[in-house]
C-alpha cells in the first residue's frame, strides 16, 4: 500500500517524525512529498493517481477534481482533521473510485467545552470584571447583569455533534433549552424545538451558534433577529463568524445592549481577525478568543492532537485490512459542512 | 405569635414592605425595631425576650447571649441568610430554651456555579485573552496554557453543600475529582478520598476551595503545600480567603507560576479588598471577582434574593403550626460554619 502527504507551502500542521508516520510505515510506504503552490492540477493529479490512499488536514492545498473520474490507484482520501471543502472538491466526494472520511464527532468535546465556557464568562460578565479591578474598583456597578444557567432560556442554532455534546455539559446546571434546527428529526431528551430562528431569538436570553456555514446559515442571523433579543443578552459563537451579519451584531455590541463570547469572525469581512486598532477590542460586554477557546493541550501527558491521528491510523489499518473504514463524508454531510 | 426584627445600623438587606413581611403579617404581630449600635446587651435582651421569633441575617447586631438562659418567651431564632457567627453566640445555639435555622443549603447552586465559572475562565486563561486583545495582538501567545476540565485532576478542599454542587455540574465534564474533607465520612460518587492536604496538592492540577473558615482550616494553605502544585496550575477560592497564606498565594501569583479565580481575599489582611494601586490587580494571571462571582439575579423574573425569604417563611409558619422547623444549626455545625 502506498500512502502519500502533498505537502503544500502552508502545511505546518503534519510533523516529518511522529508515532502516527511511524504507524503509517508499518502499513505501507509512506511519503512525504513538498510541492509549490503553483503546480498544475494535472501535474498534482498525475502524482496523486500513483498512490493508494491520499493523506489530508487544514492548510492542504486543492485536490485536482480531475480524480473524480480518473482516479489511478488512489481509493481513499484520508482527511485527518474537520474542514474539508477549501482542499477537496465535491466532484471527489461525488466519485465512486474514492471514500473520504474525516475526524468525525473528534473535536465535539473541545469545542461545546469551549461554547460552555463562553456563554458563562459572558453571563457573569468577566471581561467587565477584569476591567474594573485594572482601572482601581472593587465591587462591580455590573452586578444587576450577574446572571446563572440556572432557569436561563438559552437558544441553540444548530444540534449536530457538537450541539449534542453542549446538551450533556449543560444538563446539571438546569436551563431551559430551546433549539432550532430543521436538519435534525430528534432532539436529545428535554430539549424545547422551536421552528423558525424568529421564534428562537424571540425566546432567548442566550444564543449559542453550533450550526455550520451554508449557503442556508450565512449572515442568517440578521439586525431584524438580534433585536428580537432582550437587553443584555448574550451571543456565543465557536462555529463560524459568516453565520451572523457581523456588522448587525457589532452595532448591537458597539451601543452595549448585547453582551457576546466570539471565538469567530466573518472571515469574509475581518479575515477572522480584528485590526489591532479596531474600536471593538475595547469593549468590555465582548470576549474575543481568536478561535482557540476549543484547544485544551495544557497538562495533558499525550500532545493534545494526538487522538486525531490515532483516528486517521485507525481508519487507515480499516483500509489496509479491507474492513469498512469510519466517518464517511458523503454529499449530503459535505453540502452542509463548512 | 410575635415576631421581631432587630434593625441595627447596617441592617440595610431587610425591606420595610415585601411579600415576605406580608406573609409574616398574616402569621401574627410583625415588628421591626431600629435600635443604635450602643444598646445595652441587658436592654437588647429585655426587649427580645418579649417575643417568640426573632429574625437575623447580614449584618445584624449581636444578639446577647445571656437570652440562654433567661430567654423569656423567645424560642426560635430564624437566620434568614447563611454565616451567623458575629451576630449569634454559641451560648444561644447550645441552649435548650431557643431553636436556631439558618437558609440551609440555599445559596449551594450559585456559589458552585460561581466557583465552576472561575475554574474554567482560568483554565483557558481568559483575563490574558481580555488584555492580549486590548493591547492589539489576537493569536495569544499563552495558548500552551489552554486547558479542558476532561480527565483534568481536580482537587476539592472541602465537601459540603456547596461541594457536592459542584461534584455534580462537574460530572459531564469527566475531571478526576480528588476530594479531602476529614469531616465527611460518604463522599458523591466517583469521587477519590486523600487523607491530608499534602496529598491533595501534590495529586491535583486546579484546586477548588470549599472548606469553612474554621480555626483547623485557617491559613490551612501553606507555601509549602503551593509549591507541591505544577506550573501553571489553578487555584479556586470562592468560600473565604483565611483559609489561605494569602502572602505564600500572591508570592505564586505573583511570580506568574500558578493561576487563580478568587471570588475572596483574606478579611484579617485586605479586608476582603486590595487597595486602587495594588499591584495584583495587573497580573493577568489571576480573576478577582470581589465576593460577588455567585450572584445571579439577572434574567430572573422574582428578586434574586426571594427563594431565602421563602424558606424563612415557610419555617416560620411550620413553627406557629407546631410542626418540626428544617435547617437546624446544631453546635458541631455551627463550629466549622463561617
Amino acid at each position: 500500500m502506498k500512502i502519500l502527504f502533498v505537502r503544500g507551502p502552508d502545511a505546518t500542521h503534519m510533523l516529518a517524525e511522529s508515532p502516527f508516520i511511524d504507524g503509517l510505515r508499518k502499513l505501507g510506504e509512506y511519503t512525504d512529498l513538498p510541492v509549490s503552490a503553483d503546480i498544475s492540477p494535472e501535474e498534482l493529479a498525475s502524482i496523486i493517481r500513483q498512490y493508494d490512499v491520499l493523506l489530508t488536514m487544514w492548510d492542504n492545498i486543492a485536490i485536482p477534481a480531475e480524480l473524480a473520474e480518473d482516479s489511478g490507484r488512489l481509493k481513499y482520501v484520508c482527511n485527518i482533521t474537520g474542514s474539508l471543502k477549501p482542499w477537496i472538491p465535491p466532484e471527489i466526494i461525488l466519485s465512486d473510485n474514492i471514500i473520504v472520511t474525516n475526524w468525525g464527532d473528534l473535536p465535539a468535546n473541545c469545542v461545546a467545552e469551549g461554547a460552555f465556557t463562553l456563554v458563562l464568562a459572558m453571563l457573569k460578565s468577566l471581561p467587565a470584571y477584569v476591567m474594573n479591578i485594572r482601572r482601581g474598583g472593587w465591587t462591580p456597578p455590573f452586578l444587576h447583569k450577574s446572571g446563572s444557567l440556572y432557569g436561563l432560556r438559552l437558544g441553540m442554532y444548530g444540534m449536530g455533534a457538537i450541539g449534542r455534546r453542549f446538551v450533556e455539559l449543560c444538563k446539571p446546571f438546569q436551563p431551559v433549552i430551546y433549539v432550532y434546527d430543521p436538519y435534525i428529526r430528534e432532539l436529545p431528551e428535554g430539549c424545547i424545538r422551536v421552528d423558525s430562528l424568529e421564534n428562537l431569538f424571540d425566546v432567548s436570553q442566550a444564543v449559542a451558534v453550533h450550526a455550520a456555514l451554508s449557503p442556508e446559515t450565512h449572515k442568517s442571523i440578521t439586525a431584524e433577529l438580534l433585536a428580537r433579543l432582550p437587553d443584555d443578552a448574550i451571543i456565543v459563537n465557536t462555529a463560524r463568524g459568516g453565520v451572523f451579519d457581523q456588522q448587525a451584531l457589532f452595532a448591537e455590541l458597539e451601543s452595549g445592549r448585547l453582551r457576546a463570547g466570539l471565538d469567530v469572525l466573518d472571515e469574509e469581512e475581518f479575515h477572522d481577525t480584528l485590526v489591532p486598532d479596531h474600536p471593538a477590542r475595547q469593549w468590555e460586554n465582548c470576549l474575543f478568543t481568536a478561535h482557540s477557546i476549543s484547544l485544551d493541550g495544557w497538562g495533558k501527558t499525550e500532545h493534545s492532537y494526538s487522538a486525531m491521528y490515532d483516528r486517521a491510523l485507525e481508519n487507515i489499518t480499516r483500509f489496509a485490512n479491507k474492513q469498512p473504514v469510519n466517518y464517511i463524508m458523503d454529499f449530503e454531510r459535505y453540502q452542509k459542512s463548512t
